[in-house]
């Protein structure tokens, strides 16, 4: 016996907008010849049912859905408004059954997320679908989960609000002797207070991540395993990227990239402060990551192929002599952007070489960064919404970097 | 060219540490038949290397292992004191190249971690090794790393003290009125100011988790996907589990079950606190919790059968007529406790049925629990190390549970 009513009902996602999501994925599915899909990575399971339980959601090219629930049934019930049998389940073996139960055919081409899908499972499915062919249906899902609806939109907005108030907060909070640990410290009190949900969802395997980073001088130069251009050095080698324990000091960059969650949706923003003032090499370069994103904003637009962003900015930081600094250094990453949504790094991936054409309802994170090794990194980091008529651009916070103290 | 030296040496695994381990792994893999064993997961590339890059490290079950990185190169060099050769990689197709460049066999019985290992990877692999039967090797590493060293001990007993530190702030900041979100807030504001990682790591496919739960009266009768008793309804219907936003009031349990996360090492700890008084059916829960704890403090010795223990709890919670109650309601689990090191949720399992025996240098969290759905839940939890003579107590801070304000 739960709790009759967990949330608000306003907070939970609309059972037209769950219909219209799983009807989209079930017209791909047929695109692909495929009889159904199998879904159970927690962030597809909340994009199709609304919640994340420990379940399998069965969706048929045809027909309707099917939850089974190992645990917790009731919590599905009632913070899920999808309208589809939830039934409880032990063990895998069972699917088969209730996938005939519910007069549904055997699908003989399944999808599964084979991106996540860990291969002790996959095993036991070979196991229990005998005909079954197993097909990557990870680009389908990812590439329906790129274009927003407008309640996505709606959320997405919500969270970069609260990220503007982190932000501001940010000003209050900082001075010179602080160590950068202690103010995300106070700053992540903040975002939560402010209802930031703390866990970020980063798809794939070994995906660490803990609210972004904060460094300050020759930290903001350093990287890690994650595949972005600057990740700081972290407080211990276990957990080697984020803020350390480094005295934050006058005259040097400050780089805040952090990343706001809220409802489920995610933005991301980054900010290079400084209280007195930074070389000019440094200062140069930030009005150039500046120029970059003033350019991608007036260039973006529907059926643009996603690789132009990347050209752009490339072309710019080349323009002013930056390219051995551009997006990381020693190690650059050969992307500009983004998308992002429930997950970090979701797709479009604003990268070299990519033709995908940029589409409607498409939202993204532009990054131009500019790495020093040695010295210090700096860069800028906005969200954005793209429009029939172009990139809206989420935060009110302004792009600048002085902090007078 | 990245900065020499990341972290203080102290902060470094030592060298011998690192080779004792990856020396007991080469005798397992004997033991198993194992040519070598292929490891990619953070976790278990931290406990192998001392820190976490992306990268393959290859244990052959004879001679010197070689770690081939993606991404980045010079951190493993600097963070990693383990004295073998480390060389840049970019396709996994390279991997049997630098197997056969370094004078090793090519492996005819390869280990892999399959709970964690995605499909997409798995599916490449069978294309590289073609002559390679592959095996499951998580159970043989977890088993080695369910054994904590004297160092990872000290490790473990310095996170112990922090979390004493976490919960001692609890008592300054906690006032009726505050919500539970702004609560846990202030409280991992401190915890990061005392050195808390934030990143908590948990083994095995969508394990989300984001430090735990501070729950108050009905929301901790709640549970959620989690294999554990109460896990909290959360703010939002997308990341179910948590602290909420409901109001902290006087006379109902105040459930506090934190995790901390110190150099990589985690300790588990549980209290329920109270503003006023308590209902006396849950006081006398909360008092068969700590008949639990003792009862199991002076059982536990090495070479006893994990499941005793659980056996141990169920039969003081019958003997109190608190069997529905015991460990969550109405979805039990079938366990009183869970060995913690790296991770959350390591070996062993002190669960219903398990005979493997208790052995020394084991680490784990044991926390009776009483759920009344519709009411409240409330419970203890500490983490023992398991000596020769028995269990070690690590936290200080009382397990008692009146607040006087």
């Amino acid at each position: 016996m739960q709790i009759n009513k967990n949330f608000n009902d306003n907070l939970l996602t609309p059972k037209a907008e769950l219909q219209k999501r799983i009807e989209k994925l079930q017209l791909e599915l047929r695109q692909y010849d495929l009889d159904g899909a199998l879904i159970i990575q927690s962030t597809d399971l909340v994009y199709f049912t609304g919640t994340y339980q420990n379940a399998h959601l069965y969706i048929p090219v045809e027909g309707r859905p099917i939850i089974m629930v190992r645990r917790n049934i009731d919590r599905m019930k009632t913070d899920s408004k999808l309208d589809v049998p939830i039934i409880p389940f032990k063990s895998m073996s069972e699917i088969i059954h209730f996938i005939k139960q519910h007069n549904l055919p055997l699908p003989k081409r399944l999808g599964l997320e084979m991106d996540v899908l860990p291969v002790s499972s996959f095993l036991r499915y070979q196991k229990i679908f005998l005909d079954t062919e197993f097909f990557d249906c990870t680009h389908i899902i990812r590439k329906l989960r790129a274009i927003k609806s407008s309640f996505e939109i709606s959320r997405i907005k919500e969270t970069s609000k609260m990220m503007d108030k982190i932000f501001r907060s940010l000003f209050e909070i900082i001075r010179p002797g602080l160590s950068e640990f202690d103010l995300v410290g106070e700053i992540e009190s903040v975002a939560r207070r402010e209802g930031h949900q703390g866990l970020i969802r980063v798809r794939g395997f070994n995906a660490e991540f803990y609210f972004g980073q904060l460094l300050t001088g020759v930290n903001s130069a350093i990287t890690s395993y994650f595949d972005g251009p600057i990740n700081g050095v972290g407080l211990y080698p276990e957990v080697p990227f984020g803020p350390g324990g480094k005295i934050i000091q006058r005259n040097e960059p400050i780089l805040f990239d952090y990343v706001g969650a809220k409802s489920g949706y995610i933005t991301d923003m980054t900010r290079t402060f400084v209280i007195g003032s930074i070389d000019s090499k440094l200062d140069k370069s930030y009005q150039v990551a500046k120029e970059i994103q003033q350019a991608i904003i007036q260039e973006a637009k529907p059926g643009l192929p996603a690789k132009m962003l990347y050209d752009l900015a490339y072309k710019i930081a080349k323009k002013y002599n930056l390219i051995d600094h551009f997006m990381g250094a020693p190690y650059p990453v050969s992307f500009i952007g983004h998308g992002i949504g429930l997950e970090l790094n979701e797709l479009p991936v604003l990268a070299k070489g990519i033709e995908e054409p940029l589409q409607e309802g498409m939202v993204f994170a532009i990054e131009p960064k500019f790495v020093f090794p040695g010295i210090a990194g700096v860069g800028l980091e906005n969200t954005f919404i793209l429009n029939k008529s172009g990139l809206e651009k989420l935060s009110s916070f302004p792009d600048d970097k002085i902090i007078n103290i």
